[in-house]
Parts: structure tokens; C-alpha cells; sequence
């Protein structure tokens, strides 16, 4: 019996996020943890139940579904029927394997858990492993099942821009949101230079790696095999239950710097996942929709309650991330859209006149020339100011001069409708 | 010449938010200053230049353009062909009036302005003035002109809402999102109890009061004016300039403790109301929408920094002012919209299970029946554990015994899809 065939066993036998588990570990080491949940059949040993309690005390966990007799009583039943030498060939048979914590590539994000951490990770796929090293090279996109087209369209979008900057999108392999994000990431070629062993998505999933599930994203779960990783801390064999689904959202949000909920209903398992990322210090995002989308309630949550910062595109993902100079170059700019374009428009012609020589360009007229004094009385301003002003704005190409007086110029060629309501020079006063 | 006359006459020639215009009040008063801008002049006056000055410098605004001979410059035109007896005069035949600093009915909110404050109000309408007085009774809800259905429809729902609740709302008077805010505001009764002469809603106009302006909202805002009430801080017969429309916008943000921004571009004088009000300690509400809409980047911009919190209706905006128990009990509760159906809906029967009760849930199978010890193979529970669980959960009608073994049930007679994905029992393990 050694480590990892230890470790192994307890990934069969133990619940993810069994705090007596870990205790017991943690006391004991994995090989006699495991040793004593399968041979000790007597009374469990008064020392040891003490260290637990006392371990779990330190972590605030002293309940009493904790106590050691209890855990061993949960473990006793699977301990008898566990084969990890058999779990670790077939997963070796699958192109897989097992990482131990302290091992070269165990996930530096996993050590926000603490106690909660798993006894070891079983991984499958071609993917280079050392990319779950990194928290900071790995964006989580997460979201309800039944997403709307807005949302599979975010999350693509948010997928793919974040590929091309070298950053690898992890998800759990669910239908909707997750699946969408998987699939935009395998789409997008990884930035040139790059090892092309480095994986553009990894799926943390909730049952063993021996089956792809659901089986409505067998497909893509395969290909993620085949381009990518698929982890999960529970052994082959295992079946994705809800509470494995509930803590698998906890390895979701330790692995990566930053957590993005791109749709999400009011109760979502997403929101869990940011939950879980905001306790651990970890930056959330969170893509707005319709408020009259129950979809995107739970992202609109988030933002609320400041759990997470409002995000737009994948630039303001990096942002948040900290990369704004990305670790790879993208290879091409992304295509400016239509909000960017109407931001860029919006930054107009008036940035960095003074407040002066706004007063004068209201009161310019469109067609009948004005002269300095009648420019003076409507605009309010002195003699001084308004020819100099004059100047000013001419250079802009922002007023001209006509034989009797001057009028308003726009440098586009023709005045903007809603410039005109801003400005319409009254035939008053 | 009194105090009402040299006010009127001080809000024609001097444009709002103009700091040297208001030194020169705050130091000679308003009667003497509106003499010195009439009548004077010789060189001014030094040591009232200095006083000036000093008063500036003590605001942090001692710039060379608010020189006071600069100042005297700038009014002198203008202050030749006032005529504020006229204007009151007007003003009265209109319906209206003027308030003054100091009036009971001057607004409180107005206070955070210092020295930015107005010379005087201009007012106009049949809705009762001392509305203006208390800034928590007042919403202002702003946006862009070229405003969405998606937007109109958000201002509407809000302004209804608040309205019932004994709010009223402030716009200033534009096309899109100040409209339909007016005219939601308008449709709705006010709550029971009210006096009816307590206006639903105020338009704070840029320019002077004898004329409804843009025309296109002449209408609405005749009706504005037959049930609420019209301010502006110039004078009749002052047109809407650019320069007072950006000024307009810090009154409205002064007169309200929280603006709503429901729908704008990156670009939007919406945001600049917005901003003042932050920086006036006011509270700033935000509706997002599509990330892929122009006129919603103005609302995520302000989410995004911090400037404005995220609403989606009027519940949460009455929360952002502090009115959980509104001033007026609203007539009848709103109706329970799509969303929040569906947030409803999401609090299942789940919650209050314990973690051992949810692994045992999950273990259920939905068809043929597991005995004890099955379940506790697959739950990792002990024997214990899942005979005290299955009473409970049989007592909330989640499962049911048959005669050999347990079956899941669901209380509402059938499984939920939703549920069936996570949970569905696989024929392994």
C-alpha cells in the first residue's frame, strides 16, 4: 500500500469535502487513514477520534456528524468494495491518470482550500497537465443549463476572446453555459508560439472520468479529451451526484484567479461557484442581460449583493484578472462591435473645450451669421472671450467666419441629429 | 429694487453654476450685487475683486477666467436689457413664481450644492410647491433621448411603481427616457389618502419656463404643468443651451436622494446627472440590459465603476433609498412578473436538508426501490445516518417505502427536469 494507492481509494470511498475525512488524513497520513477506515473493525481509537475533534475544532467544524466513529461508521460499507490498483490501471487504460497534492502539477489555486482540499485529482485527456498549475492562467465560465441564446452567445464570445490571450477556460462540462464555453474555447487556435499541448479548456467534473456525462455532451466532453482535460476528484465508477455537482463548483472556483457567471438564473449552481470564489478572495465576474430575463437574475444578483464586478467583454475579464498585458499576445485585435464603435463615437468633438467656449458654441447659429456683440449677450461672456473663443473653435473647424458674423460648423460635414436637439439656436432672446 | 427683483433679475444675466456670479452674491448680497452688475461703471471695485477672490480660493476654484472684472464683463450686455418685473410679471400670468434661498419651500436638497446653489427657482404648475422640500420623497429617473422600447419600458415600470408608492419623479423634460418617465408618472393615481394637489412628477427645465421645450414634448408637458409641477433656475425667455442643460442636470441630482439611471449610452447626459449625485453623497440606481445594446453601456458603465448600484425594479430602488416602508402604503402590490416567478420558483424544496439528507436524496432511485444497505453504499452514509434521513425525509414527502426498498418522491407529483439532469440515478456504481 502506498500513497497513491491510498489516496486513491479514499477518492472511492470518502465524500468530496468530508472535513473527518480530511482530519484524519491530515492526522494520520493517507495510508494509515486509509488502512484504519478498512481493517479497524473494534471500537475506533480514542486518541485519534480526539485529534479529529480537536482538528475540526480548529476549523470552526465541531459538529457532530463530524466526529471520526460517525465517519468511519458513513466509509465502513464502500471501504469493503474499493479497488483503487483496479481504478488507477483503468484510468491509465483511459489515457489518464492521479495527481497527489505536493506533486509538481497539484493545482497552486487548490491551496485556498485548506482542510476542504481534495486527496488527489484524477485527470484524462492529451492536454499538458502543468496547465493546472497556474490559477492565474485559468478563467472559469460558468452558467445556468438552460441558457438562452443571449447567454451561449456571451459566453462564446467571452470564450474565444479570452483564448487568444493565452488564458485557458475551465467549465464543468454541464449543457448550456458550460457546454457553449468548452466548445468556443476547442474552436479558437491557441496564440501562435504556443506548446500545442497546452489545452484551451479543461472540465472539472462532479462523477468519475471512466464516462462522459451527460450524455448529451458525450460528443464534446470527447473532444475535450482529445484537445484538452477533463479532472474530477472522485474515483472512476463514481456517479455525479448533486452533492458531488455542489462541491465540484468548489474545485471550479479554487483552480482559477477569476470566476465569470456569463448567465444565470436567481438560483443557479453558478451562483454557488462565485460564491465559493468571492469567500476565497478570488475575482468574480458577472455579464449583465434583460431584466426581464429570469436568466440572467442570478448574474444581476451577483452585481447587486457586490459579489461580483459587472463585465462586458473579455477586455474587461482580463482587466479584472489582473492581465491586461496579456501572457500571450492575441493574434488579431478583436472586431470592434457595435457598443465599442457607439463608445468611440460618443467621445466627441467637445472633449477639452472650456466651459467658455461651450457657452459660445451654443450660441452660434446653424444658418444666420451672428456678430461678437449679439455672440456676447447670448452667450454671456465678455468681448475678449468670445473672440478669442472664435479663434479657438475655428481651428477646431468648430465655427466660420462670414461677412456678417459667424455661424456653427461641424467637422463631419453635417450636423448630428442629436446635436441639433441639444443646440437649437431659439429664434428667441 | 428687493430681494425677489435682483434674484430674478441675477438668474437672467448670470448663467447657472456660474462660482464668481455666486461670491459676488454670497458677498454683497443680492441687491447690491445685482446693482454693481446694472450700475457700475468705472474699474471695479478692489476690494470687493479681493473678497471675491478670496471666496473662491476658499472653494478651491480661484481661477483666472472668475476674476470678478472678468465676471462684470461677462454680464454687463446681458444685465442692460433685463427686465425682471417683466419676467415675474410673466411668470405669475403663467401660473407660476419664483422661490428664494431661504423660502420654506426652498428645496433641502439643494443645500449640498454650496456654492453652485441657484440665485433663485422659477416654478410652474398647479401640483403644491413644498413637493420640492424633502429630497427622500423625490426619485429623479434619467436617460438617453434615443431611448429603446427595452429602456421606455423599464422607466415606465419603475416610475409606476414608486409613484404608487408615494414617490415623485424627476426628469428633465427631454425626448426617450424623460418622457415616458413624466407620462408613467402622470398615468399613475397617487396613493389614497394623498392630497391630489401633490404632484407625481417635476420637470426641471434648462431653459426659462414660458415655453415647453423640446416642442415635441409640449404636450406632456402641459400636462406636466395642469398636474405637477415645471422648475427651472433661469429666467423666462432664456433658451436651452447645452451649457445650461449640463447644468440642469446637477439640480435634478440635488433635489433627489437617488437618481435612477434606467437606460444610457456610454455618452449620455444621463451619466453626468449620475455622477453628481455621487459626488454629492446622493444614492445613484442603474438598470442593466444587453451587453450587445449601445444605450445600455452607459447604465453598465456606472455599475462598473462603482458609481451606481444595480436595480432592476422599483422594490429594489425604494431599498437604495432607504424607504423599505414607503411614506404611502401602495394600493395594491405589483404583480409578480416573469422574474420573479421564476426566484419563487428556485427556493425549493431543498433547502433546510442537511448535508447527509442531500447525499441520501441523491442516492433515491426514482423507479426500482434500494434497501437500507444499498443506500448506504451509495449515500457513503452509515446505517444510522440513512434510517434517521429517511423518516425525514418521508415526513417532507421526498420519499417513499416500498415493499422492498425506497423510492424517490417529489412533492409536486412529478420529477422536475431540471432536477431529473442532476440526479439521475445511473445503473452503476
Amino acid at each position: 500500500m502506498n500513497e497513491t494507492t491510498a489516496r486513491a481509494g479514499l477518492t472511492r470511498i470518502i465524500e468530496p469535502n468530508d472535513l473527518t475525512g480530511a482530519a484524519l488524513v491530515a492526522i494520520l497520513g493517507a495510508v494509515e487513514a486509509y488502512k484504519l477506515i478498512r481493517e479497524h473493525t473494534g471500537p475506533t481509537p480514542a486518541r485519534t477520534q480526539q485529534q479529529v475533534a480537536d482538528l475540526l475544532d480548529a476549523h470552526g467544524a465541531a459538529r457532530s456528524s463530524l466526529r471520526l466513529d460517525a465517519g468511519l461508521d458513513r466509509w465502513r460499507a464502500r471501504a469493503s468494495v474499493a479497488n483503487p490498483q483496479a481504478d488507477l490501471q483503468l484510468m491509465s487504460n483511459l489515457g489518464g491518470g492521479i495527481l497527489l497534492p505536493g506533486d509538481e502539477n497539484w493545482p497552486r489555486g487548490f491551496d485556498a482550500l485548506g482542510l476542504a482540499a481534495p486527496h488527489a485529482l484524477w485527470y484524462r485527456g492529451k492536454g499538458a497537465i502543468d496547465t493546472l498549475r497556474e490559477p492565474n492562467t485559468l478563467v472559469a465560465i460558468v452558467g445556468s443549463r438552460d441558457a438562452t441564446e443571449y447567454g451561449r452567445t456571451i459566453t462564446a464570445e467571452l470564450a474565444s476572446g479570452l483564448v487568444r490571450r493565452g488564458i485557458c477556460i475551465v467549465s464543468g462540462g454541464a449543457y448550456g453555459i458550460d457546454a457553449k464555453a468548452h466548445e468556443a474555447a476547442l474552436a479558437e487556435e491557441p496564440p501562435a508560439g504556443e506548446a500545442t499541448t497546452r489545452p484551451s479548456t479543461i472540465a472539472v467534473m462532479a462523477g468519475g472520468l471512466d464516462r462522459f456525462y451527460p450524455a448529451g455532451n458525450e460528443d464534446l466532453l470527447y473532444q475535450v479529451h482529445r484537445e484538452g482535460l477533463l479532472i474530477s476528484e472522485v474515483a472512476p465508477g463514481s456517479t455525479p451526484t448533486r452533492w458531488r455537482f455542489l462541491q465540484r463548483n468548489r474545485l471550479i472556483a479554487a483552480l482559477c484567479s477569476l470566476t465569470i457567471v456569463s448567465e444565470a438564473r436567481w438560483r443557479s449552481g453558478a451562483l454557488s461557484t462565485a460564491h465559493h470564489a468571492a469567500e476565497m478572495g478570488r475575482e468574480v465576474g458577472a455579464v449583465p442581460g434583460s431584466i426581464y430575463s429570469a436568466n440572467s437574475a442570478g448574474c444581476h444578483r451577483l452585481i447587486r449583493e457586490g459579489a461580483a464586478t459587472l463585465i462586458t467583454d473579455a477586455a474587461e475579464a482580463l482587466e479584472l484578472l489582473g492581465k491586461t498585458h496579456a501572457p500571450h499576445p492575441a493574434k488579431d485585435s478583436p472586431p470592434i462591435g457595435e457598443v465599442n464603435a457607439a463608445k468611440a463615437e460618443d467621445a466627441r468633438e467637445y472633449d477639452g473645450l472650456d466651459v467658455q467656449d461651450l457657452l459660445l458654441l451654443d450660441a452660434l447659429p446653424i444658418r444666420s451669421p451672428r456678430t461678437v456683440d449679439e455672440l456676447a449677450i447670448l452667450a454671456g461672456l465678455g468681448i475678449g472671450s468670445i473672440l478669442g473663443g472664435l479663434s479657438r473653435l475655428a481651428a477646431k473647424g468648430l465655427t466660420e467666419s462670414k461677412p456678417d458674423g459667424w455661424i456653427r460648423r461641424y467637422p463631419t460635414g453635417k450636423p448630428k441629429q442629436r446635436m441639433r436637439q441639444d443646440s437649437d439656436p431659439l429664434p428667441r432672446e
